[in-house]
């Protein structure tokens, strides 16, 4: 009998046992990076770097020291966490191709815990955008059909895990960039609660929205992982009352909510598939409007462009040609919005997350991750529901909504469209309940597969 | 021998013993009123409702049931606390002149502690300016020298105490507007920490810098009222984790820095003041230069003009008839600040909090209150240690600093200049610990007096 080895937890049971080794593990991973070279997943990866990680990993497993339970595992980065030895470059030509000497706080969390930082992964450039159709090294296709985009920002990630050559790979989420590259290669992703999970190292989008977040293969793969996301960092302000990840947590017969109204339409075959889903996965399922969406979504574009242009204004002034033109031109654009429009937005902000909050006694809010399944590539518009919207804006019609609130959110897939195309349902949880969210989704995915 | 019963302790203590009654104190603060009528102190005031809640007061005590020991005090009221009785229309024409119908939470702490709300003071336009000489009632005078302004935007309140009319009022805070009255009126004036006490029924000026203080005739007098301010109110957010005052703090021998350097430059009369004060005290003194005093105050200004705008927008759409024509101004302009700019100054605002809290092993920062004495109403401009500033400038001079960086702040009496104007010594002290920097406000005046 083969030993399974797919996901990231056949993967540590594999290693444990002995059924595999590490550099077994890496030299496959690198052997299909090769072999789907042309999904253009990985922006820097090198062999020799990758196999001699995984040498020092069974050294220490032969010597019965594992540094955790992920040493020897291969997990990709997205191209907008620092590393000490690949370069760093968010996909931009604003940035030189040269490694910044110092690791992310998530990047030295999974170093330190003998994973092999496998390679740099291709995004969207500087996560501005979430089709993964922008970057200095061209765009990302999806292991589903080469024709259709991944979605991203984190597009890189979600191809590389969904291709197979990585069990997990590493995100970043300000309005979707984990999610929506996950629901549309058909992997699992997850962003956890505002100031949860360490942003340091990170090249921010919106420092007030943004979240790093694991990709990867299986659900309980993101068990494996959270527990390096979560928890407070001195390097991160933001997650000064930050909690180690929990995991007794378990979870019973869950209560959702399953959003819908004005602004959250979806496609038919969409909107077929999450419903049964939620008939099929023994939840106590209502069904909830929810107004002023384009209120919201106004408030989650204005902390988006004023913080990015903030962010970006000394960059920007010196090397302006380095970057793609409609990133400039959004980054040109959010200078000239007003300060009152953004403490408006601010305040929007804090009124949805009451909203939410008040929604009733719910574990989980449920919406589609996207309301289409993957676009082909060079699509400008997508319909959906009565609605035509920018390719753009198809990918991050629900996702934004979890980064304005801060509220943590997963994404699985639930099926595949007639056209053999992922389908993922996205759950949105209580702020800082990130395990009560796991746990739910756990439910959820569990009833689907054994159903199957 | 005459009971004394100038300050709010000496009237506590002669309400305890029986040595006056609440009418009396009532009825000598409205004899008062109307002979410093002069001063335009006052906006609002019903000597019956007045005395009807001192007789309610000289029940309760006969009775030995008092409400608190502030019961039957005397207490005025800035206009831009919301009270049932009186209208509140933070002395704009473009509010009407009605009751409120409703209390700020101080206002409620103090009425349910059995404090006669006695009247409202007058103040700069919606606090926006420190000289209390913009206001539908017209200007504030100087109890001192009707000639000089009160500085505001508290200016009625400082005036109010400091002509013995009542020996404690409230004001509210957020570039100094408690602490300039204090200063050029010769009284003592608290900003506390930002969200440890209530601003829910304040007309907002700039709600992530405002702050609710007593004004009072002594030290003493705001141990009094300080525990009615300070602690959580399910009404504010900001205080969620606002400890009730802790009046079991006293002081040691306190380590002071005073701050100096470009920007924080004051005239000679002030300075020779404050240099002696600071020889007269027993306290530990040293010397600091703070630089980059212009780009924190861009910071506080660009926040406060934002927040100012946002706040006011609709009612000046409806009604910009109703707004004094500098006051309008100033929120047009703050419309046009932009997005980028207010994230750089809250940015800022974050530096300049480390910055002061990393000066050593300090327990208060010391700085003149203002850099000048009370100035001649009409006055543009004010001349100090070579600068030449617009008089609104030279009043929050030094004041903003603490509003930028949260942190509390007092301001004390520390002696007359030549000609007969007070002059105020500025404490900081670090976030939350109001307490300890009333023990330290407390040391130095109580050494001062005794040495007079």
């Amino acid at each position: 009998m083969q030993t399974e080895t797919e996901t990231l937890t056949q993967q540590v049971a594999a290693l444990r046992s002995g059924a595999v080794s590490s550099s077994f593990l890496a030299e496959r991973a690198l052997d299909r990076a090769v072999r789907f070279k042309s999904l253009n997943a990985f922006v820097a990866l090198e062999p020799a770097h990758v196999m001699s990680q995984a040498e020092a990993a069974d050294v220490r497993r032969m010597q019965g020291r594992p540094l955790s339970v992920l040493d020897g595992i291969p997990i990709a980065i997205k191209d907008n966490y620092l590393t000490q030895d690949y370069p760093t470059t968010a996909c931009s030509e604003a940035l030189p191709l040269e490694p910044a000497g110092t690791d992310a706080t998530m990047v030295a969390n999974l170093r330190a815990a003998g994973a092999i930082i496998f390679g740099k992964t291709n995004m969207h450039e500087w996560a501005y955008g979430a089709t993964n159709s922008t970057s200095r090294f061209g765009p990302t296709k999806n292991p589903h059909n080469p024709d259709r985009i991944t979605g991203g920002s984190s597009g890189g990630s979600g191809a590389a895990v969904a291709a197979g050559i990585v069990a997990a790979a590493l995100g970043s989420d300000t309005g979707g960039s984990v999610r929506i590259p996950a629901g549309a290669c058909g992997i699992y992703g997850f962003k956890p609660s505002y100031g949860r999970a360490s942003r340091h190292g990170i090249l921010p989008l919106s420092w007030s929205m943004d979240a790093p977040g694991p990709m990867a293969a299986a659900l309980e793969d993101l068990r494996h992982l959270l527990p390096f996301f979560c928890g407070a960092d001195i390097k991160d302000p933001a997650t000064r009352h930050a909690m180690p990840f929990d995991d007794t947590v378990s979870g019973s017969r869950p209560k959702l909510i399953h959003l819908t109204g004005k602004g959250l339409e979806r496609s038919t075959e969409v909107d077929t598939a999450i419903r049964s889903a939620l008939s099929r996965c023994d939840a106590d399922v209502t069904v909830a409007a929810l107004s002023n969406i384009a209120g919201y979504f106004a408030a989650w574009e204005t902390i988006l462009h004023c913080e990015a242009s903030a962010y970006h204004a000394p960059l920007l002034a010196r090397n302006a040609a380095g970057y793609d033109a409609v990133t400039r031109a959004h980054l040109e654009a959010g200078k000239l919005l007003a300060g009152v429009d953004l403490l408006k937005a601010q305040q929007i902000r804090a009124v949805l997350g009451r909203r939410l909050a008040d929604l009733g006694n719910w574990d989980a809010l449920v919406l589609p991750t996207l309301p289409v399944v993957a676009p082909r590539a060079g699509e400008e518009w997508q319909e959906f529901g009565g609605r035509r919207v920018t390719t753009q804006d198809s990918m991050t019609w629900f996702c934004w909504i979890g980064n304005l609130a801060g509220f943590p959110c997963i994404s699985i897939p639930i099926g595949m469209s007639p056209d053999g195309l992922p389908i993922g349902m996205m759950l949105m949880g209580r702020p800082n309940a990130d395990e009560q969210l796991l746990a739910v989704a756990g439910w959820i995915d569990g009833n689907l597969r054994a159903g199957n």
